[in-house]
């Protein structure tokens, strides 16, 4: 019997994945959260499966400290090169954000075109076409890494001439094989959205998978009967936010995307899991 | 006695430390270089000083077990914020890119106006500036971060408007401070030269640190008698080549900077030292 007021661990290589948990709070807001972004060794999207994969089990085996009832994948690269191993290192309920990005955008697209964006390891990995491709072998799907746009995001430069004329030429290709659906399928990119919707138009239909991830944690958790029956209360037990690295400068962060002045951040020395 | 055929620890967050491992193959031919790149963990200029403190530990550590005889520590943000815990942890000469870079530019500066481009960390840890005012307090240092330079060296964008751009934002103040130096403070910038050339112009000298790193190397091991005095064989023994991560990713960065198509590369799990 799953004890329904455990929290959810939810990581990410670094704060991307406080979109997904911004979802999460969003639509099931009962639920509360243990994050952890591993901002040592940030980013993952240029590194190896084997690397990814020894960081992700790294991150678990802490999480699992923490007695939380399910898994949140916040990350692509990791959701794409590690989730079966997750999978078989825990008995929990594990959910990544890339299935759920790969199942909107087939229920999305009318012509059969899916654009992908995302980090060199995600591209790499392939899964986002896997996974369409299971769902509908007949759709084409056309991905593009981008690995400057993390660092834009980071700079913040999320509304600018030179970050529209890196995001014109890593979209050109996309564009010109008449795609009308483009997944982000990268957590950071979601804060790009206003300067690619400039770039794609109307006609291209935007996959923020952040939001379709927290919608099937939900169903998942309805599923198995583990949905928190209590509302949470922060005043009791807050969400709880771990990094490997500079937590002052995660908090400032996460402070500001998930528009809460509460937050603390402790660090963990992840290599020791 | 120390052996002099020994090899020479250089070490660097990734591929940047090899335009430092170029210079000293120039400077002191016969010098064999145990090279590591820490590509798992790669980039280091926006962690914290524990972190990158305790990341070169474990790589110094990793270098002893191979019987250097010196080590260079050849990222600027490593010789920033850990090169005195290196040298507490170890009793051979230790050179860092921080010092040698200070000493260059003092020695060419006309107006005692001297700009530094380098990461977040490197021009948080005020070193630079420190180590200038040491030899000349009259001296005043104009330090300022590029953060999305080493992502744009890494895209192969060195010949590019948008790098001009952004070089053109980043370098802005400096200019206005009329700089008549300027420092390159991170080992992915000299690749970058030509645009920063064509942005300061001619009046503004640009200094490596690089160059005059492997210069001090080769006076300090010829002062403690300690050059290598057989010919290096590269049939005998060749240089070696360490990474945490990609290594076929790095053998083809590593052929490209040092010209050498014989090189092979060694993944070692750093986390371990």
């Amino acid at each position: 019997m799953p004890d329904r007021s455990a929290p959810i661990g939810v990581f990410d290589s670094g704060v991307g994945g406080l979109t997904v948990a911004r979802e999460i709070m969003a639509q099931i807001p009962n639920e509360r959260i243990i994050y952890f972004g591993d901002t040592a060794r940030v980013p993952y999207g240029s590194k190896s499966k084997a690397t990814i994969t020894k960081f992700t089990k790294q991150i678990v085996r802490f999480l699992m400290t923490q007695h939380v009832k399910a898994l949140v994948v916040a990350c692509n690269t990791m959701s794409a090169y590690a989730i079966d191993e997750v999978e078989k290192e825990v008995s929990l309920p594990v959910i990544g954000v890339v299935k759920p990005g790969a199942r909107i955008a087939v229920s999305e697209t009318k012509n059969n075109r899916i654009g992908v964006i995302a980090t060199e390891g995600t591209v790499g990995s392939g899964m986002y076409e896997r996974f369409i491709n299971n769902i509908d072998p007949g759709i084409r799907v056309f991905a593009k890494a981008c690995p400057l746009f993390c660092p834009l995001v980071e700079e913040g430069m999320l509304d600018d001439p030179v970050t529209d004329e890196i995001a014109r030429r890593y979209l050109k290709e996309l564009m010109d094989k008449d795609i009308d659906t483009l997944i982000m399928g990268c957590t950071h990119y979601p804060l790009l959205a206003p300067a690619l919707k400039r770039l794609v138009g109307e006609s291209v239909r935007l996959v923020n998978p952040a939001y379709e991830t927290a919608r099937e944690l939900k169903q998942m958790l309805t599923y198995k009967d583990m949905l928190n029956d209590s509302p949470f209360d922060k005043q009791e037990k807050d969400h709880e936010f771990y990094v490997s690295d500079l937590a002052d400068k995660f908090t400032h962060f996460a402070a500001d995307i998930l528009d809460d002045d509460s937050i603390r951040t402790s660090e963990v020395d992840i290599e020791k899991y």
